[in-house]
Parts: C-alpha cells; structure tokens; sequence
C-alpha cells in the first residue's frame, strides 16, 4: 500500500513508496511488485528482519542504508526503519480508456470527477465505477485528490482494475470526449434534465462536480445535458461519491434494460 | 456543534458539549439552543470575551469556572477555555418515525443501518435519505457510530432534520417494523432479488449492513428480501453510503413513478 504523496507537493504521480513495517508486510503478502527494500543500517529486531526475508524469498533486493537516508526518503515520517520503492501507480490517457471500450465491444462509459478533494469521496467513487463496468475514471491534475494510499484503501482495491486517467484540464478532455462521440452528462442541482427522466444510454460520460461548489462553470458549459437527482428534503444535494452511484446506476439499469431487450427482440 | 463522544466511552448518547472557540462561535452564530456557557476564570483575551457577550446577549448564562474544572468536563481535550452545554442531540423511538409517515399521508421509507461504524459512511447515509424523502434512519446502540459532530458534519446537517432512532437491537427493530405492516428489504451480495427486479414500492425499510461483513446472519434472516445491486467488474461491493444511495433512489424511482402514474390516471 503506497503512503499519502506529501501534502505539501504539488499533486504530482505519488512516489510508490510503500513506509512502515505494516505497510511492507501487507504489500509483500499481496504480492505487489516491489523493485528494492531499505532497511536501517543497525536495526537489529525480529521484526524488521522478518520482513527482510520475506523480501529476500520473494527476490526482491535488501538493501542496509542509513537511518538519516531513510529519514529523507520517507514522505510519511514514519517509515519505522523499513521503506520498499514500489511501481509507482501508472495514470493513463484518455485513448486507453477509450480503447477499454472499444476491446470489450461497448459505447464507451466513463466517469469525470472534477476537483473531488477528499481522497474517501474518490476512493468510493473508482469503487463504484468499477463495480459498475465503468471503462476509465478522469481527474484532473490539479485540484483534486491523486490516487493515494487512502483513495487505493477506499476503493476496495477497485484502482488496482481501474483505468485513470489524471488530465491538466477537464474542460478540455471532454472537447476530447466530444470529439470521440462520447455525450457528456453533468450532475448539477439546478440541472434540466430530471435523471429519470435522461436517456443515459450510448457513449456517455458523467461528470461530478466538487463537493462544496458542483461542477466549475467552464466544465458545466461543456455539458451536452445537466442533469439533476430529485429531492425531496430539506438537503439539496448528495454526498460526491453518493451522487456518483446513484446516476452511474441508473446509467447502468438503462444500459442493460437496453441490451437485454436487444438480446430478447 | 458537537464534538465527537469519547471514543473510549460505550455509544452512549453524546454528551452535548460544545467545545473550543470556532466551535461555540458557531453554534452562537446558528442560533442552537445552549443551556450554559462555561469559561475558564481568569482567561481575558478579547475573543473569550467576545463569545461570552454573544451568549449573554442571546441569554445565555455564562459562568466563570476554574480550568481545571473545564479540563475534566472535556471530552476533546481541546476546549481552549470554553465550553458550551447544548440540549443532547435526541433520539427518537420507532413509533416517530411511522408517524413522520402517517402524519404526510406516505407508505413508511425507513433506512435501517446495521453496524455502521464510519461516521462519514453514516452521515453521508442520512444525508441521501434526508434528500430522499425518508421518514427515518435506525441505528442500533452498539457496534455503531452515533450521531456525532462528524456524522452531523458529513450529513451537511441532514441530521437536524432526519428522524434517527437509535434502538437495543436491531432484530428486534426489524419484528417491530414488521408488526407495523411496513416490509424488510435487505441488501446483500449473495441477494436473491436482483435490485432492478425488485418492487421497492409500499411500507418498506432498507437494511444497509456494516462496511466490512454486511448484514449479521441474525438481521438477514430477519429481511423479507435480499436485494442485490448488480455487480459488472471485479470489485464484489460498493461503500455502505454508496449502497445506500443506489438502493434508496431505485426505491424512491419505483414510488415517484409509481404515485405520478396514479396521479395522471
């Protein structure tokens, strides 16, 4: 499992740094490709050499270095004496996940997070998708949360099968979308298009806003339709990953309803 | 607002202590009830001061105590010389929420949450069903995050407005539910009612199961149904919140149109 990408950093590809002596157990008892583990020079408990030989079993290189490097390796702060360098989480591009689609012979079916910040939310989102059959996730480079440690634990692993796809501009990787006969549908409280009543069949992205201000007015603007999840209470929105699920199943309950009525006719 | 009970104590009703200067400043400026003001005697900086004259001015009283006597009525450890004493957030039984039902003529829409014990998971839960029209949300006592200043804050204040009881035994909720006409519809991964096949409409409670093993064997057995969310990639389940959603708006899609179709014809 790879830390937290140091929240002082810009929102750069995290490391693939995997700190800590839990940490390390449970990517080496999951098997995850690791390229190099560092151990503190000195360190003497059954612990850390417990897991350099598992490390070793595994032929993964064990490599003594000095506590102060480890120390300056580390973006969590607390590596406890062990740190494995990891693949670090590759991101791809929007053709990959429109390639998705096209290998598995579906309209493409995608979901656009724009700027959700709180990694659970996100996390809980790339969940959904995956669970749903959702061909690729897009996010934005800036403002939002990368794929960390937390979104990979919230996911349920979900990031593992996902692709994600982290864009420099939202607004224009769905002019991309477009381009590529994908429609783009908005959730917006104050949307046209009450959700049971939208056509969310064929090629379609859904984009969810943030999670205090909605979607940015250039990424609205970009919309093919606004759509707008009923209430009925004193609240006027979801929680992100909340609205997520509930127009990605509704997309999902019209796309099959589809298909199996194709199948059937 | 609220802090969080101490999470050392059982889940017991939360003390109703507002503690630290946002906090109290907040819930001054949000008009909520407060029953005493308590600051530590001899603190005089201007902002102490100026809370103590807000809530004088709104009629509160405030009394001066020695900080020790703040430090031990404290259940952050963080009341930075002030702490509010508000009416407990209160619970309410069953028997409200079928009237929350009866008394806007509507079939009863409950969500039970079984062992729910993220309270971002919970306040995200009723906040979808605030937004959905819901009656009422039950928790049991044990094993479960209570209505704290995370839930609350997380449920976008849903919880000032959510009907919430909290009971001994969720079986034993469920019996009582089912005395009252209203039917049980579990979720599950191993459901026998896929979702999108399922009547959700009439009297019915929604059953969402804890994040990490769903429902107990005790409470599914209790459930006239065992609803599935269709599943389509790798990941076997969505977050609770997110389960919750899906399955409350296919409720709430059936119902509305259910109810819009009686009205037309």
């Amino acid at each position: 499992m790879r830390k937290e990408a140091n929240p002082g950093k810009d929102t750069e590809l995290s490391s693939g740094l995997v700190e800590g002596r839990n940490a390390v157990t449970e990517a080496l008892k999951a098997g995850r490709p690791l390229d190099k583990l560092f151990v503190a020079k000195g360190e003497t408990d059954a612990s850390l050499a417990r897991i350099a030989a598992q490390a070793k079993a595994a032929g993964i290189p064990v490599v003594s270095i000095d506590r102060r490097k480890l120390d300056l390796m580390s973006t969590t702060g607390a590596h406890q004496g062990v740190i494995a360098a990891a693949a670090a989480k590759e991101y791809c591009s929007l053709e990959d996940i429109l390639r998705v689609a096209r290998d598995r012979g579906e309209d493409p079916f995608i979901l656009v997070c724009d700027d959700i910040t709180d990694p659970q939310n996100l996390g809980a989102m790339i969940r959904t998708a995956e669970a749903a059959g959702i061909h690729g996730v897009v996010i934005p480079k800036r403002h939002s949360a990368g794929v960390t440690a937390t979104v990979e634990k919230t996911s349920a692993g979900a990031t593992e099968y996902m692709a994600v796809a982290r864009v420099p501009n939202i607004a224009a990787a769905l002019d991309e979308l477009k381009e590529n006969g994908v429609w783009i549908y908005g959730t917006a409280a104050e949307g046209s298009s009450e959700l049971w009543q939208t056509d969310l069949r064929g090629p379609i992205a859904i984009v969810i806003g943030s999670e205090g201000d909605g979607m940015s007015r250039l990424v609205s603007e970009k919309c093919d339709f606004r759509v707008s999840i009923p209430m009925y209470g004193k609240i006027s929105s979801l929680n992100a990953s909340c609205s997520a699920a509930v127009v990605i199943y509704e997309a999902l309950r019209r796309r099959r309803t589809n298909s199996e009525v194709k199948k059937n006719g």
